[in-house]
């Protein structure tokens, strides 16, 4: 027993400090960990805000990479030290600073950029993390660390090869990875819209491995399905928010008229993109000759206002494949636009569920794949089908699509009209609507 | 503006005082509240437990019913408010006074004396509620506060009268009561459970009447899916639980093999049944012979152990059908005691979703009927279809049995051998079960 | 590594399961610890509350000491985890067990027993935990879990013979030990009263052993006040809350009324002791003629009147020494008595800061005590003075005496009036009170 | 009653609708508000931190003046509506503009930025407050929607004309007033620091007007000893914090060396004032040649490094004296400077309690002047002297000076043993320092 305990100090011994969370309290870091924090790749998270644009629906929500990626290190680090395998301190340590990592290569505005990296730089955020990890300033300190940035540059965006360890990828990246767990209970902290109320321990304490991948004790079914119904109530209430989706719309255009003197769009390497973030892109748009009047209008909460909004609650697949056809949703603009007899490029459709707009990769939720277990009395583990276990995970896989159509304050009348008659009646409710 | 200030002063000098609620903060009472708060039939909630048998499962669990009644007096009082409708003072209090009343009737141990209330007196707490407030020393305090009594008493349990203002009573008992509301968020905060955070002021403040029903906007859908939600993963997480319902069994049976002696049982009139409580029928049954071997299994955790258990998260037409009928039940027993060659008396099947059990009647939690409504542009509300409009609602509406066979620690074996032969295999996980 | 691994598998092996707690989550239990937990001993705190009394002003205050154990050892457990010493498991285990078991002692009701415990069974609360521990049904439990009960019940209330490591006795008992950190954050909890919002886990991390003596680093300070100040004003706003207090004088009122009938005072052994809870007392109290009236008056809340009230906020050395006297109260009571022509028994002075009432030995705060260390840059600890260090902690050490006069609600005037004349001007402010 | 009603109707519908606030829930907004929040120079509140540097502590504190105004607003509300006195619609609408309106002239960073702007500008931030809302583009959407500009430009930094009604002001800017209330309650959330469980709702609802001043009832000290002390705390572990001073003084100094090129210091109107916030000044001083190096080192969290510390828990009248003047401290900085043989602008003598630091003028407590009244029997109100009720109070009116010398990494080891020397020997305790 003396031996453990001496042990267990050499591990002690490594740690750093602390430093404090309001979600989890009192987060431990060791050296190495204090290291990568400490790296411009790292620190730039704190000017890159989680959620771009729902602070204009919750004024709280200002929270940023920073304090996700250290929750999320922080949780790899609880599921590491619980999972009834035999995993070394130096896996351990892998796969915190995965988690620490994962989201290193995020563009300013977070997933509201996503569009813009694929179409000029040919990458997602994820492939940005990748790259980062393996080629930047960042590479240096994780080497001198003593880990392998390419090796970490895969586990951090859930790739990791041999298959008898692929679960520890699938702890930064899968169905209930603990980048989802932290960001449901931080986005709901934050926004106080009281969505997020998941017991990830619950979670973690039973995960296990079944044939090589991250698996869930169907004990805790009633968690994961809170985990599952959070997520999608937090879309409908946060991300796909009609003002907050109006603040993105706005953002995105102006980066898109901007983009010829956005040098982040021509990067040669990832310290060139480290540059920039929400402050540097923010101040460039504000000073744009071509962006600055949708800044100014950002400025003082003048919004793009949803003339027209349909939702439908099931899943309809006709209309889902005829939005995502762009040619399609441009000729219904202006169709709308002849119709309302206002200019086609004041009216503006937005599909949530479409792949062109900002985190539709975030939102395949594909409950299908979460591996789930049971244990027999001898302690077996059994696989089971969650999909014929829970009801409820099973009605969660299709759920919606939106369609809106806005426009400014002074053209709603005409837009919401001709919008209905092309796209059929709909209510509009928004008492709750800041 | 200043004759409006001093109506309100007029108001506010009735108001008695503060008292302190750990999920509300302070709510305000007013005289009359407090002197109805200040009798026995309502003291006495103090000494009857909001979930009897949870505290097993989740040691923080001992609120009771007493804290249960300010809060849903509470949130009455704040439905009063905002509703945008005229109501009068005196509709507000009554519609207070109705929610601080509305479990009045309870009997020791809450749900689970349920079967003995129903079948000894002929009576639910619903009309055990009805008849204290009616006819008993409570009856003076209310008439006395210039109230009426048999008003009251019909609004305590959501009966009222006229159509035009049946909403009154559906504030404190309809699918979306206050009564819920209060009992999902706090049972949440005392179990810890995690399955609690519903925004119930946003369900509130999107309230309006329709059809002199109380109805929802369709914009507190999330709200109104999360709180459906929450009382499933409620049912699952804590009142379900297999050692809660060991516990629940436990008494039950105690209660059977003492009604004999159970004063309670033989009342002739409100006045006498309140005299009963938890602390005087739990030292009842053990000082009680027939009673006093369970209450020391109780005293000391020994409780029954779940040999088998197998749920059916579709409902299964035929097999719940079967469970309706207490005959079947006795047979499966029978036939289950003999395969196993344990004493047919140490063997108990539990089927939650059983008429005979507690918590029967609060669990049609009844979607389908739960109103709801859009706003045009105008402001006219139209009636929605909840479950067309929201498949996780719909789905909710039917969603488990639970079949259970318990019996002592040294039969598990023996019986779960047995069970499995007559009711099928199943698998028991029981990782997370203290 | 491996090994290392291996052995805290070894180690996770022995644990039983997870019981759930609203404030900290999920807390491990090992196989010794839940067989210990399910003894009549441990098991019968559910029914004592941690706070009798309390709940008549915080209507949610029902938390039991049975959650507070719980509690207890696992923030021992935490503090030992977090050392910086070598602890074997086997000593981490004793300590957790101690906290566990710290409380066992505790009459019905808690403290407020504690002057008929004194005056009957000559024994404080400690040394019915202590003797419960070394002698009783419980005793062989221990034993047969292969722990020592005569250590342990050493241990439970701090007395830990030798001087390298009475630290560990210190961890259950002494200025800032886990009982205080955890009722500290309890009451809060479930009161609501908002006054507990310590740091506790800061505390936890800068503890290291200074001379034996557990000690925590001045980095901590400001923790460190907080939870002085949590105390102090717990005991203002809970302990020696006027209604409070009322209710806990006619507790005691009652059982002293009863005492010839109360069989828990004429016990031969712990086993006797043990089969006394809140519950069957409170039924005792209830059925017997000579306390009947006044838990008739509990049970409506027809609480004693506090008539008079004065608080020294400064050490008042005199005035306390005189309140020492009972025969000075006795005097006192008599004077008022006279003037108000109000029978003397319906008088009643409280002097909460007198040996002779309840939480008197609770409230000895003793921040003197506390042994404070800073750390030179070479990781010397050098001792300090905290009163030295901080002004805050320094003027906590005195703070004040209350005298109340309590009497019947009709008495309320004239009482009011003489004890003025007695004693003295007094504001009585009472907006917030229930 | 009906009457009543209906006014209260009429006072709802200019209600506008809600805002989520993770601290208060909903927060009601009318027209009038609304239309003032949507400004930019509200707005541009979004854009300041509340807490510029202690996110390198706190990495969650990313909280800005924004929500934090918002907060502000709502308890003046709360506080207007509790009020034992007659308040007129408009007055109450007055006090939660003025309370929306009380930060408006932060500048960047807010304190930090205090220096700049009284040596430059000539003005305090609340100088900056009254200009904005008298003098700008906000001071016509007040006028638009029907208030005073120049009234609510005094009301809003606490300066309100007449004796008798002088509280009003008092609600915006005093000793225990909203922006304080909100402040603490909110920096404890987003920190997690954990000192900020004030019982703010205690405080507003025993408020009362004491000749014409806002005034606290004697029962609610312990809500404020605890406001007193959690700012105390908050100073300590916030805003004082060794890590988040050194952050300060970068960005204190890169301002200085940039000041040259900073327009909002030659700004001619309030409106050239607004176009400056956090986002725009961070990315001008990245750019500017001499700031860059101190934000290329920010960037990568490589911090002043603090060589000595020490900490004055008593009030050292000399001391405080001393560091007064700047010229002792710049002597000071020479004398550790050549000493240690490192470069006197490589070394900065840090006095958080001297004028010239950011900070300095929140951080008069004074709780000298806290109005506090007891109540007589008959309601009478009698002032109260709170120094002389509560010992806390008293003692924390002078708490501490702190000493620190801070220096590059590298020169750390010289400058501490030259500081030592120059200002005696000092223990440093740095394990919690992240």
């Amino acid at each position: 027993m003396k031996h453990g305990s001496m042990l267990m100090k050499s591990v002690k011994s490594s740690y750093w400090g602390f430093v404090k969370d309001p979600i989890y309290g009192y987060i431990r870091l060791t050296e190495v960990e204090k290291n990568v924090i400490d790296t411009l790749a790292v620190q730039r998270l704190r000017r890159i805000r989680q959620l771009a644009g729902a602070e204009y629906v919750y004024p709280a929500a200002n929270h940023t990479r920073f304090e996700h990626v250290l929750g999320a290190m922080y949780l790899a680090g609880v599921v590491g030290e619980n999972l009834p395998v035999d995993l070394s301190s130096e896996e351990k340590q892998k796969v915190r600073l995965a988690a620490l990592l994962h989201d290193v290569g995020h563009a300013p505005f977070s997933h509201l950029f996503e569009p813009l990296l694929l179409r000029f730089l040919h990458r997602t955020h994820e492939d940005m993390s990748s790259w980062i990890i393996a080629d930047s300033k960042l590479t240096d300190v994780i080497s001198r660390q003593g880990y392998d940035p390419k090796e970490l540059s895969g586990l951090a965006i859930g790739k990791y090869g041999a298959s008898h360890n692929r679960f520890l990828g699938q702890i930064i990246s899968s169905s209930f990875d603990v980048d989802k767990m932290d960001f449901v209970v931080r986005d709901s902290y934050h926004t106080g819209a009281g969505y997020g109320s998941v017991d990830v321990f619950r979670l973690i304490y039973t995960m296990d491995i079944l044939d090589g991948n991250l698996a869930v004790d169907i004990t805790a079914l009633p968690a994961l399905e809170s985990l599952i119904l959070a997520r999608l109530e937090s879309f409908r209430a946060i991300y796909f928010h009609r003002a907050c989706r109006a603040v993105q719309m706005m953002l995105l255009r102006a980066l898109e008229l901007a983009k010829d003197d956005l040098e982040i769009l021509r990067i040669d390497n990832p310290d060139q993109y480290l540059e920039w973030d929400d402050y540097s892109v923010w101040s460039k748009l504000v000073q744009n000759t071509k962006s600055r009047e949708i800044l100014r209008d950002l400025s003082q909460r003048k919004l793009l206002k949803c003339a027209y909004e349909k939702t439908f609650f099931v899943k309809d697949e006709l209309v889902s494949s005829v939005f995502t056809n762009e040619n399609v949703r441009l000729k219904l603009e202006e169709e709308i636009s002849r119709k309302a007899g206002v200019p086609v490029e004041e009216i503006r459709i937005d599909v949530p569920s479409l792949p062109s707009v900002p985190y539709y990769n975030a939102f395949e939720i594909g409950p299908v794949d979460i591996p789930v277990f049971s244990k027999t009395k001898t302690g077996a583990m059994i696989p089971e089908k969650i999909t014929e276990l829970s009801k409820v995970v099973d009605v969660l896989q299709v759920f919606m699509n939106i369609i809106r159509v806005y426009t400014k304050e002074n053209y709603r009348e005409q837009v919401s009209d001709a919008a209905t008659k092309v796209l059929g009646e709909s209510p509009v409710s928004n008492v709750l609507s800041y």
